[in-house]
């Protein structure tokens, strides 16, 4: 890609650096712009940096906040005796829309991954046991993908957390709504009948 | 999409409205950042506000510039004699990477269009015609795509410059390299046979 403006040069650098963005796509965002009034340029550029150096960590439940308690935490409506675990900002996204969870989240920051170098000591494990400890929680949810880091990840949880006596749950693994039984994994298919429910007409 | 923090939801709608990108795609780049150190989204931020402010139309060309007149209408080593009519800058990048042009260029920032309620009025046409009429120029070279509203443009741009004595060009169409014959569009090989060109052994 030849340039002959050295600021169209640094700003399609810039969205390249990007994940998934290469420097076509950098380009047409960067022409984009520039088609744009000013003002929009300059409010995008004024948003990031806001929320760059606005958002933190909860102090309680290390969800990512705009204060040092975040929304979920402080919000005197839900249910503050259960606490549901998960590997990041992402999966909490997911299970809030949902609608279905009125309770709290502690967010560990990864999953224990010794390839990958990620040990207990990386994610925010201390503090969940810290809250467990505190004594106003009844159950505390695993909500962690079931692949073999993830299961690790729950054990070592779960050896954690028992001696406080708190009721350990992990979310229902089974055949997905309007998933065909054919193309289901034998692993999940065997587990949707050892762990089957009890069928309700209600 | 349920946000716990204002701020990220503010950088997501500001990424989510650059074309092409949704709203998942702009949540990961919002996290990709937050993963980053600070200065990252401040240097991103900052990059962008410069380039917004700092790029302008080229006095001489309308290509995008950082200055008054652009590098390669200021570039002393260029074929002054020479210039090439293109719709847009991305068409203007496209010539330079191929290394095989060294006149310069001018920027229409569209062709004719109708439908689209574009008319000659809207165009850089009239500095164009300047530019020919101050007798500099030796050739015109129209590289405007061959659409029904290219051909359009080219037929009325030749209207107003054939007064001036100017000679006017049209880059080659004919099939490509690497393209198969079979696969040519009829348009394109009936062109190629008509327009073909000795063959040297060079």
């Amino acid at each position: 890609m030849t340039f002959s403006s050295k600021l169209i040069e640094k700003a399609v650098e810039a969205f390249a650096s990007l994940p998934g963005i290469g420097r076509k796509t950098a380009l047409r965002l960067v022409l984009h712009l520039l088609k744009q009034d000013k003002t929009v340029t300059e409010q995008f550029a004024s948003t990031l940096a806001a929320m760059r150096a606005g958002v933190q960590d909860c102090r309680v439940c290390h969800n990512l906040s705009d204060e040092d308690v975040c929304q979920i935490c402080a919000d005197a409506r839900r249910d503050r005796s259960l606490v549901c675990v998960v590997e990041n900002i992402r999966d909490l996204m997911a299970i809030e829309d949902t609608g279905q969870y009125r309770g709290l989240y502690h967010v560990l920051g990864g999953i224990i991954s010794p390839i990958e170098g990620i040990g207990p000591g990386d994610l925010n494990i201390d503090s969940l046991v810290e809250r467990v400890r505190q004594g106003d929680l009844t159950e505390v949810i695993m909500a962690i993908s079931p692949s073999i880091e993830g299961e690790t990840t729950v054990y070592y949880l779960s050896k954690k957390l028992q001696p406080a006596g708190v009721l350990l749950s992990a979310i229902a693994r089974g055949v997905a709504f309007g998933g065909d039984l054919e193309y289901a994994d034998e692993l999940t298919l065997g587990r949707s009948i050892v762990a089957r429910t009890r069928y309700t007409n209600a």
